[in-house]
């Protein structure tokens, strides 16, 4: 199964116009990308906070199919694919009650800190990337024999 | 007890400082403050967006004793309190691994939306913050009597 | 020329790697476009605060090149286009001293807020739009006949 | 006269009650001061991204008098004022068309960034308190006499 992380939507979340903010959910996704990581039982302070290998963002985007309100029960599932030695991307489904509301990608490349120069992915990251595919691939294929 | 919200510190809620800035953790508090509105029956939705009879906040304060990091896992406890007819408040405790490492206020009027003038608060906030108290005050009794 | 909007990054955009946090930059496009909305003589607060006729994104993608640091001075230009009767699309560069450090694009539907059906541009948006468009192509066509 | 920032409201300050969200209003005073520190020759990038000594807020109030829409031009005025030799903290008044819509304080220590421990206030923070109060004061005898 693809990692799952629930989130409800605050009254931050939400504009003037009674929805969520557009950019808010780019950074909801991103909250799923944390806890993602943190069930592969990588530690957020050191890979966050001061590291010296990180994974900035070099591309997002995101589509709305429906308004989400404060107090909106989401499940955010995400995918994580390897791009190459030096890049990931994760796709993230945001549905609520079952219907997807709002898809979303964010790809990342791999840099050392200090130089800021691209560089391998380390072991962790790629362990976390393995670990996530393998779980939704099993669940691709188990939902294909269930339609069978 | 008192509700109490757990809540883990996100990548989005830090700053270039490498800790939470500051006015994050004054939206963490209210965050808290609508799960305990949920846990007592409150829909949201209603609630905060475009209702006839809103809260808003007329003073707002928080006091720092220790850094807050990326990954932390906070524990958020909320006193509310009935300040007169159209008035209460709430006192915030946010801890991590038992220790207090921040404190902080709201305080809410009552309004009509559309006229913008104070009223009395409605019976579900009243029974809200009966409800908040007597547990609060329970737990406090417990606690004394175990001391004695 | 397009219209363009100066912005200095805060502390508060920044997150503990110390650069802006990604989806932060979406929400600085959408400053510029409200900053382009009101040089054309839209009011701000009828315009996003409780209005009838509502323009919600419905697709938004955002391009890194450099990291973006605290103290710097953006400057965001916006060219924005119709796409057919109901919608359009906005595209920004987001420069630091004249080297493009990202790029956004923010696509727009029109509706009823009420209902939350699709309805036609309205006449303030399409001469918005129109406007900046010539502004935009002219400034090209010289563009064009200086390098000729 | 006291140093000043104006700041238009954005869309993204707001929420689902169609207001400013009470905790950004802190946010809207952090840049008052951000650009203060700027205007007295301070590098914001130096001064924010990753320096050894920094100014952590330990407290901070506000009080909120008018609701704020998106589209408001506040004014922003801002005194800060020494507190010993390791402590300062900021008043701040925000205004809209000269009547006080909210009022605000943050109060900063001066810590080693790597030790975490207090230490005295460096010169360049020392002349900017200095600065800042000189013309504060001066601008306040001035209005004195003119009532006189």
């Amino acid at each position: 199964m693809p990692f799952t992380y629930n989130r409800s939507v605050r009254f931050q979340d939400t504009d003037a116009a009674g929805v969520v903010y557009f950019a808010n959910i780019l950074g909801i996704c991103h909250e799923a990308y944390e806890e993602s990581l943190e069930a592969a039982g990588i530690d957020l302070k050191a890979f966050f906070s001061n590291p010296s290998v990180a994974f900035p963002i070099v591309h997002a985007n995101v589509d709305f199919f429906r308004p989400i309100f404060c107090g909106d029960k989401l499940l955010i599932s995400l995918i994580p694919q390897k791009l190459g030695e030096e890049k990931f991307e994760i796709a993230y489904e945001i549905s609520l009650a079952y219907v997807i509301v709002a898809k979303a990608i964010t790809r990342h490349i791999c840099i050392d800190v200090s130089s800021r120069i691209k560089q391998e992915l380390p072991s962790e990251i790629v362990n976390w990337l393995e670990n996530n595919r393998r779980d939704t691939e099993e669940a691709e294929r188990r939902k294909a024999r269930e339609i069978m």
